[in-house]
């Protein structure tokens, strides 16, 4: 956790002596009104486990939009759903011109996911659509609520919103059984022209999302509030670790080249290099086989996962080179060959707007909330919406950092903080905070 | 290779000088007719990469014993099929009371198999009776030429014949598709009373068996004939580690408890315990599963299999103390916990008769083959047989250690010595060596 900047809960009250009056007006959010919706929410897909099943484009899925789509109305928002499937619910400005400050994540799941992942960002989002009602407060700007769609299989719904989405894309095989075109059709987009609706930077203000961390570093530290300095990118290889299969009892141990002593002995210097330098970077193997995998054979083959994510596409490069190296010794040493193959699932880093992160860091302070700035580990629509738009995210605890998973929980409380931090962004955005330096 | 005792050729001169004369009238085994039995033989099951799917109680296998049975009454011998499904082909004795010297092997096969493995000792049996008949001479004990039944099953002929097959083992299901029981009654045998026609301790002179070695020993050091002392124990263990699976994002290195990189160090301190004190001891991890398995997921498990081979029961036990004292560390140092589940499979060591030894010994010397002591670090018959009568194993070189594939290969010169010493042995013990000391 080493250099990690903290806000101190004291140095809130200096900060809040400089922000605008406006924010001190609203009330705060009502903690039991936005653990109602999570509860009404889950109720769509919901699962034996108390988790939900509620995989994009699934009836789950399909029913949950439409109790959002109604949530949306009630509190006055003029809904819309977009070619690539999003849910947008507009509320007018007062200023004719000015771009909308768009904010909100996701409500599909992971197969056998959890109640917060993603619906903690719209029902907070909704929530602040209610204090401004409540408030009778009308904003400079136009404001809409967006809930993507199919983030979990591969944020499908940001990427068309940021005009991104490939061809190929359309047919990949969901877990609703479908593909993601006859997905975005069943849920009411347009998969014939999926980017049609796709906004260009300048054409919204600012981008917000709230989300749960899905990491224990905000539960663990008691802090209520992340600041994300930008969602890392990923890189992702499969290795392949040759050696050479025998028959385990007829083969002397100084003969072999065993690739699963190879394999072990390359996790180990994965783990190494990713722990020797300060910093967050991350690298992991999370998958591994051995051929032929019988306890009686020396394995002649290992194949095995390698991920690293950092912040710093250049530090994942140096990270990579490292292993190599490392790979490259280990290889010699143990007889193997030792290959690389790059996934191309991998992402690079999407840093945050600086201003968004001192606009949330300085709500947080005003309002008495501990802080601190964090990378996101994990994806997100954020991650797409940087390259449109001045992008900010707002992390709020996970339950010993627990996700994708029934077990999956954000206090009420919680919530209730990241949705008041949320407003407090918004209005001063809306106060014309981005411009002011 | 330390430690091995290795017969020098030119020591061949004086041992034969001391041998009865018999064995000097006696023409050598010849290496075109083994490769054409050799070749015959082949043909049952042969696959499209030139090796044999062979395996018990296939039609293949029930073919290829129909032509053993007939090969072996083309040679005069009296063929009966045992209650474990056993073929044996017997030739009587000069001296009324003396038990049969018993030798052979088998001539099932994996699936994928190759053309030697067993194979090689049984058409070298055959030779043996060739040669015999060839030179017109009756030995004073009978002899009988013996087919294990599905040795690759898990040596179900020699646990029958020798009493000790389980009622258990009845119902296990095999690679042709149908049960133990189902497959020695298709072969001829009687699965109702299996043990039936076992053989007990004195009831049998002795029991020659000779194999490919499976290993590249022979072939690499140009030696002609492996002296077997010993089949080697197998101590197998299921190890599950078992960490906290989280996401490989948003969990810091520090804070993790990666299960893989726990079975990664225990992969190099079992490769380590292994290596480091002399000896032919061999300690293999073949299988390895992470779970969940995704290269997004720390692993919360790994299952990975863990075999330890030797001669002597005392040295697997004592490695196996060390393993469990070196995961019992890593386990502290890395939070997880580390549990070792033995899997019934496993056997004790079969050391062969030291007599049997001498004698094989002496035969390749008298012969002026090259041998060398050796453990069999895979299983055979042979170590049933131990429990029954004086015990020998004869090994002929295997061409770059492969076995259990298509790429099997024994020269049919390095056949042809090993009948030769097989028919040496058999004379020796004839003539009374088993007991002349």
């Amino acid at each position: 956790m080493t250099g990690w900047k903290v806000w101190a809960m004291a140095f809130g009250a200096a900060l809040a002596a400089m922000l605008p009056a406006v924010s001190a007006d609203m009330d705060r959010a009502q903690p039991q009104r936005m653990q109602a919706r999570i509860d009404a929410l889950s109720q769509f897909g919901r699962n034996a486990d108390g988790g939900v099943d509620r995989v994009a484009y699934s009836q789950a899925d399909i029913d949950s939009r439409a109790w959002l789509m109604d949530e949306m109305r009630a509190l006055g928002l003029d809904v819309r759903i977009d070619a690539g499937g999003n849910i947008i619910g507009a509320r007018a400005g007062r200023e004719p011109g000015l771009k909308p400050i768009v904010f909100g994540s996701h409500t599909d799941s992971v197969p056998g996911g959890g109640n917060y992942d993603g619906d903690v960002g719209v029902i907070a989002a909704l929530e602040v659509i209610e204090l401004l009602n409540d408030a009778g407060h009308k904003t400079r700007h136009p404001l809409e609520v967006i809930n993507f769609s199919n983030e979990e299989g591969g944020l499908v719904g940001s990427l068309a919103y940021t005009g991104r989405l490939k061809a190929e894309a359309m047919s990949v095989e969901t877990h609703a059984g479908m593909s993601i075109a006859e997905g975005i059709r069943a849920i009411g987009g347009n998969p014939d022209d999926v980017n049609a609706d796709s906004v260009s930077p300048g054409d919204i203000a600012a981008f917000l999302e709230l989300h749960i961390e899905q990491g224990a570093v905000l539960y663990r530290d008691g802090t209520h509030i992340g600041v994300v300095e930008g969602i890392v990118g990923i890189g992702w290889w499969d290795v392949t670790v040759e050696g050479f299969a025998n028959h385990a009892g007829t083969t002397p141990m100084a003969g072999r080249r065993d690739a699963m002593v190879a394999a072990s002995r390359l996790t180990l210097a994965i783990n190494r290099i990713a722990l020797e330098e300060p910093g967050r970077q991350v690298a992991t193997v999370g998958r591994i086989k051995a051929f032929p995998g019988a306890p009686n054979v020396i394995p002649g083959r290992v194949e095995m996962s390698l991920e690293i994510r950092d912040l710093e596409q250049n530090k994942i490069d140096r990270m990579f080179s490292l292993i190599r190296q490392a790979a490259a010794g280990i290889a010699s040493e143990t007889g193997t060959d030792i290959g690389f193959q790059p996934v191309d699932v991998a992402s690079h880093p999407a840093p945050t707007d600086p201003r968004m992160r001192r606009i949330i860091a300085e709500a947080a302070a005003s309002l008495g909330y501990s802080a601190r700035v964090m990378p996101s580990g994990a994806g997100h629509d954020a991650q797409d919406m940087v390259t449109i738009a001045p992008t900010g995210m707002i992390f709020v605890p996970s339950k010993d950092g627990i996700s994708h998973s029934p077990q999956e929980y954000t206090a009420p409380e919680d919530m209730a903080r990241g949705a008041d931090v949320l407003l407090r962004s918004i209005l001063e955005i809306d106060a014309g905070a981005l411009t002011r330096d």
